[in-house]
């Protein structure tokens, strides 16, 4: 096979996910064959612009499985029997490499997983972008039997997707997302779960905290069950960890042990501090600087005018949801060095800020 | 007494919230005094404009203590033997009551706790905003032995500091910040806590999730401690619930019971949707539009500025902060029916959108 990714690429399910890569992968050059159970799906991602109907016999250079992760290796093994390199973009990546290689032993030199970090939170060939890969991480996962150069391939296909290419052993694939995604997803649900049922009365205090912390938690059942049974062995391990942390916190708590909650407490701003910041550098110092905004139409772009005029770079924002609030508060979250500047500037220009 | 608040206000601790507090009593033309272990502190908020010097001797009408969770008590006490009534802003009621009832036994009806949703992140007088209170919930938690003219004094400096005013027990109030701001807290402690001292490399695909989830486990630890030691009972019973909810969890994964996965989900899906919405209504049907912004000052102004036009309001937005993403992704949540004519409007404007 060819070093280089020259196409045509077969994106097999045309969601989200498939859809985006179809586009992207056309907006980088490249021909595009699309196919999908469903083809009113097809037909939709078509007329997008993402590639062309599959040809009924034909082998691409590199095909790419983006069908629901229940569905994944019988389909991975069933490209791989029709030739190329073959990928997947299913976000647990160990159980999808032991079944491809019961399935297709022959094929799985030729078989590399990957995972691009976008887009789980909606679906459907509609809700697909050219944009969506963007500087975004795309894991690529290698198994020891795969050719280098399936591997090069499907690494050359997320950077013209435009992502960010890390790779990584599909178990330290699994391990992470399980840490940074599913235990999160996990702990959200649980938190969330003690707010359901509950009198309204008892949640009229509730603050912007509890809304964040929650948030993920209205992720799409059916897709998470799917996810967190794939992913099984490394998430339950996780949580057996916190559950151990969780019966230490009520026994210090029980016990008014001040100086192991402080440290129990302090591992966690440590934990809040280890997540890379923008753009994979290390978490740059930011301040708040909260502008009172009247909630219509105009405000948010006449303070936002002003910021741009002002000349500040915006690191984060957000707005404040408070219950009863007729005025909506932004937070904006700027370089340390520039928050008393901008409230200054923000004041001139009669905004309403505090720190 | 007179039923009407006509000042003086005595505000003691010149804090984040009591300098809040003068400057917004000022605001509403109240006379305001003030007092600190810090003269310093004082002198700062008599700078900023939120009241006077307390003088040596006189009762001022209403005594607003704002001091930390430790010392608010024996403060309150002493306050109750100079005279009028006193409220107090502690984050959490019941013990405060406990030990007003055991310190100051012949005042405590002229006692009435209350606490403002606002402002615990930032500190110091510096920090003050006579708007800091402005439609944000106030719980105001008179006990039975309360005077009813000192529980409808408490509540008007709460409407007149532009707060909206919620009367509970000091046990209500304390369940109620116990599941909506006191558990979230340490669940997102725990969940940081799992991101702490982890090869870096594993957090590498850490997503918007994660950091939503993770963000109010920064707090000030040496506040948390003070705020969860004076909760405990509340929640270490949550805690406890939580604990046994995550053991079946961890059940639930190991037999692979796909149908209790489910109902946990379900029920973390319905504890989103029980969080009250922006200004008390039930929360809104929104839909995200996403767009694609260059990460330089006057691109996110030129953004609202456009959606300012097109003249849809904005009910909530994030900056997605993927690392190693070179352009920026706007999260714009508006009502569902007002998402495909934004998104529309917004590619005429020659922006890249996707839903």
């Amino acid at each position: 096979m060819s070093d280089h990714l020259l196409g045509p690429v077969h994106v097999v399910g045309a969601g989200l996910l498939g859809t985006s890569v179809g586009l992207a992968a056309r907006r980088a050059g490249l021909e595009v064959w699309l196919s999908d159970r469903s083809p009113e799906h097809v037909r939709t991602a078509v007329g997008l612009g993402a590639g062309d109907p599959a040809p009924a016999s034909g082998v691409a250079q590199l095909t790419v499985v983006a069908v629901p992760p229940d569905h994944v290796a019988e389909v991975v093994a069933d490209a791989l029997r029709r030739g190329g390199v073959v990928t997947d973009v299913a976000s647990v990546k160990s159980g999808v490499l032991d079944d491809v290689r019961r399935l297709a032993p022959g094929g799985v030199q030729r078989y590399v997983g990957s995972h691009p970090m976008a887009g789980s939170e909606r679906s459907g060939p509609l809700a697909g972008s050219e944009a969506l890969f963007d500087g975004r991480p795309w894991a690529v996962t290698p198994h020891p039997d795969a050719d280098p150069a399936a591997v090069a391939l499907v690494e050359e296909l997320t950077r013209r997707c435009g992502a960010e290419s890390l790779r990584m052993s599909a178990l330290d694939h699994d391990r992470a997302v399980a840490r940074t995604s599913h235990l999160p997803h996990l702990l959200a649900v649980l938190t969330a779960g003690q707010l359901a049922g509950v009198e309204p009365a008892e949640l009229s205090l509730s603050g912007q905290g509890v809304r964040d912390v929650t948030r993920i938690a209205g992720g799409d059942p059916a897709l998470w069950r799917q996810i967190l049974r794939a992913n099984r062995p490394a998430v339950t391990d996780l949580l057996r960890q916190v559950s151990d942390d969780l019966v230490r916190l009520v026994g210090v708590l029980d016990a008014a042990d001040d100086d192991a909650l402080g440290q129990i407490l302090e591992r966690g701003v440590a934990g809040t501090r280890a997540i890379p910041g923008k753009h994979g550098g290390p978490s740059l110092p930011t301040r708040p600087v909260y502008v009172a905004v009247p909630d219509h139409p105009g405000e948010l772009a006449r303070l936002f005018a002003d910021v741009g005029e002002i000349g500040v770079n915006i690191e984060d924002l957000r707005i404040d949801h408070d219950p009863g609030r007729p005025v909506g508060l932004v937070e904006l979250l700027v370089a340390d060095e520039a928050a008393e500047p901008l409230r200054t500037a923000l004041e001139a220009r009669d905004w309403t800020t505090h720190r």
